[in-house]
């Protein structure tokens, strides 16, 4: 069994991305750029933020934070998006969701400039990575996609359970994991809240990808023997042996089920840390393309 | 068994089509009118062009027919997209595909004015549609969606396996089906050319939509009982009792699979009559929308 170490391998892309950053500062290139519009003061959201901004600083890049109140009007937030969108030195830039209610978050995601869409959420981008098109990937999908690539796990042919139809992760990475690609073309099925049998799917799969924040749901009865397992989950549960009162644990039963597996991600410390580490990547790439 | 009838539903959205036509032109509203642009001399997709020509004079749409020999450049051909995309009589236009090798598909598509590509396939529909957001849908999988309505086969928490990966076909119609919609809800798999013991698939699925072209494949001891069969493929097989010397054939063995099922579409007239009547359908979307 081997345990998917995501925070490794999302420090060496970090490290990939400084070492270009140097380069680039070397030949005169541009320094890349991310923003991030924060509307509120919801405390998971500016601490996701803050964790994009730090990590912008430990690579190379400027960074910009837009924080917004609460009661900002539709109209006016699309105007300040319009502002970024022309803005020349902001490569890439995200709206961290989720929006206040007042706002149409369809509405904003559809005005983000798609050459600094990193988030990968804008119709073009969505339809061009199902098209199978070069564009921006959604950063935790994305994230998963290279996990597989750099511990070499060949998915070609394999049965793959997606667990989660959700739009940033369950589609795009049903989508990504069944196209005619290296270490993918996996026969992919995406179970959802509808699905029925939901037992009989997981022990007939040999790859699951769980990514509905149900804690520590997938239990060891549920898997085959040598599956791979890619858990996406992240949900805060009590404990009492923690200082915090609290700890941390993803979708998956780690402890029973880990025994089992091929191939296992934990949590924290799998596709987590994975997911900042893409977004950086897909803004390098966006300052790329304007040199 | 119920054999669902493509001619029949078909002809009904064909004079929906005609009797809104008529009372638009009542209300002194414009005439919808479908363009489609023809490169060079493939036989059949001048078969199809002329096809989709004769439905709208049937239904009383405006229609024209853009024919450039095989050796137009790309270049030339996007000034010729660029001209349609500004003409605001034209509410929808098609690109009969396959393009000659020269010319590259993808900046064609991409170029296509995305308020009148009623076939779908700009990206920013594409992202649309795969984002659960209202857009033009591809004609044959939007044509299946329609069959599925019409007979009230609710899908909901179905197994459906999608045979064939296609962007025109596979791709979409395995995406719609998963999503969270009125007699959707499935969980979907796509199979494709690189699965493995497809049979396997085939024998425990309620659903089966077959797109892949290979003549009669799906063979009743790949079958189980009740299940609903939508047969996308078209294909020509030798016949010697018949004049022509062949005849039109679908995926299935329509004529052993069909005593299993439940529902079951037959070749000809399941889901191929159906495409032109989704386009039509699209084209008249796009002029509502131009009111």
């Amino acid at each position: 069994m081997t345990i998917i170490d995501g925070k490794k391998i999302s420090e060496d892309i970090l490290n990939e991305i400084s070492l270009e950053v140097e380069q680039r500062t070397n030949k005169g290139y541009k320094t890349p750029h991310l923003a991030a519009i924060l509307v509120g003061d919801d405390g998971p959201s500016q601490t996701y933020v803050n964790s994009k901004i730090n990590a912008c600083k430990e690579v190379g890049f400027k960074s910009s934070l837009f924080k917004y109140d609460n009661n900002i009007t539709e109209k006016k937030l699309l105007e300040e998006i319009g502002k970024i969108n022309n803005d020349d030195d902001i490569d890439g830039f995200i709206v961290q969701l989720p929006l206040p209610n007042s706002i149409n978050q369809e509405n904003i995601l559809n005005c983000v400039n798609p050459n600094k869409d990193v988030d990968g959420f804008h119709p073009i981008n969505y339809g061009k990575m199902t098209l199978g098109i070069d564009s921006f990937v959604p950063a935790t999908p994305h994230g998963i996609l290279e996990l597989i690539k750099r511990y070499k796990i060949d998915l070609n042919g394999k049965k793959c359970l997606v667990i989660g139809r959700s739009q940033i992760v369950g589609r795009p990475i049903s989508i990504l994991l069944s196209q005619s690609k290296e270490f993918c073309n996996a026969t992919v099925t995406l179970a959802h809240s509808r699905t029925l049998n939901l037992n009989e799917l997981t022990l007939d799969a040999d790859v699951i990808i769980s990514a509905i924040g149900r804690p520590e749901f997938l239990t060891e009865n549920m898997v085959k023997e040598g599956s791979i397992i890619i858990d996406v989950g992240i949900s805060r549960v009590k404990d009492d042996n923690s200082n915090k009162g609290y700890k941390i644990v993803g979708d998956v039963d780690f402890k029973n089920v880990s025994k089992k597996t091929s191939f296992i991600t934990p949590v924290p410390g799998g596709v987590g840390p994975m997911t900042i580490a893409m977004l950086l990547r897909n803004t390098l790439l966006a300052c790329r393309k304007n040199d």
